[in-house]
């Protein structure tokens, strides 16, 4: 069903932690932290973010996208536009 | 002290927000949610971090790089190359 | 052979952009154009540069890692790393 | 008048440098290169398009908004202000 079936506790897992590096954020905020410091904290989240989604893509491709396209059809082509629209979304976010 | 002592509501606002958006992939992860959805609330939670950063930098550049700069010496100039290390840290995450 | 193979000319047209785009960077430095109005310029290229790398990878799924899949065997598991390794060297750069 | 004054021969070779990293990927499309190989380039290229950003940034900052600021007044802030559009375009591009 999803593409991410056998990786998902992967995927709770670095959720879990971007989950504690936000709430780290605000602690800092809340203390006063140095400015450069929470940068660079924030810096760390998005790029744990990023990988993230990094993983998820290729489960995606592996599994819902080459489904798609084993089974050809009009499918395929719109599974592969699909997924490059969310790549260009990435790579511009 | 901070460079964000006057917007520290704004951005602790902005935290728990993203916060709130990390909680809502766990969820959407735990229901089995269509990878390209999923991300696609990466792409928009990593834009959020992105502004909260950027906003942060501003208020540090007003104030902290500022008032080093006003001050003169040393200071100012170690100031701005830890500035400049930031934001690459930012352009590359 | 290559993914891009009909949309070759849409490619070199980009790219002939972007070479001019950087030759006009030269120029702007040249003259002693105003810092901000370069930086205004490279962001232009940088995007243009990006945005020729998602043609060109839409174009490497839909043909090159499609053609691989439909075949199937190990080839097909290689090509969709190979390409999401791709896809990463594009988020993080 | 410029922040890269000092820095100008070192951002020109950046840019000729970059100047050939395009021609290069032009050779490579005509030569029909396996399409992963361009996007490694295009990577590459985007890299040092970025790494010459943030070093006319840097002088930027070092120069242009510092002596806003040693003078004080309205420009002082303009000059933050507009220096920070310039980082966001950097970050979100």
């Amino acid at each position: 069903m999803t593409g991410y079936e056998n990786g998902k506790d992967d995927i709770l897992r670095r959720l879990r932690r971007i989950q504690g590096q936000v709430r780290g954020l605000e602690r800092m905020v809340d203390e006063d932290t140095y400015c450069i410091d929470i940068l660079t904290q924030v810096s760390a989240t998005t790029a744990a973010l990023q990988s993230c989604a990094l993983a998820l893509l290729d489960d995606h491709l592996s599994c819902c996208v080459s489904d798609a396209i084993a089974q050809g059809g009009d499918k395929a082509q719109k599974k592969v536009t699909e997924a490059s629209r969310a790549i260009a979304r990435l790579v511009r976010s």
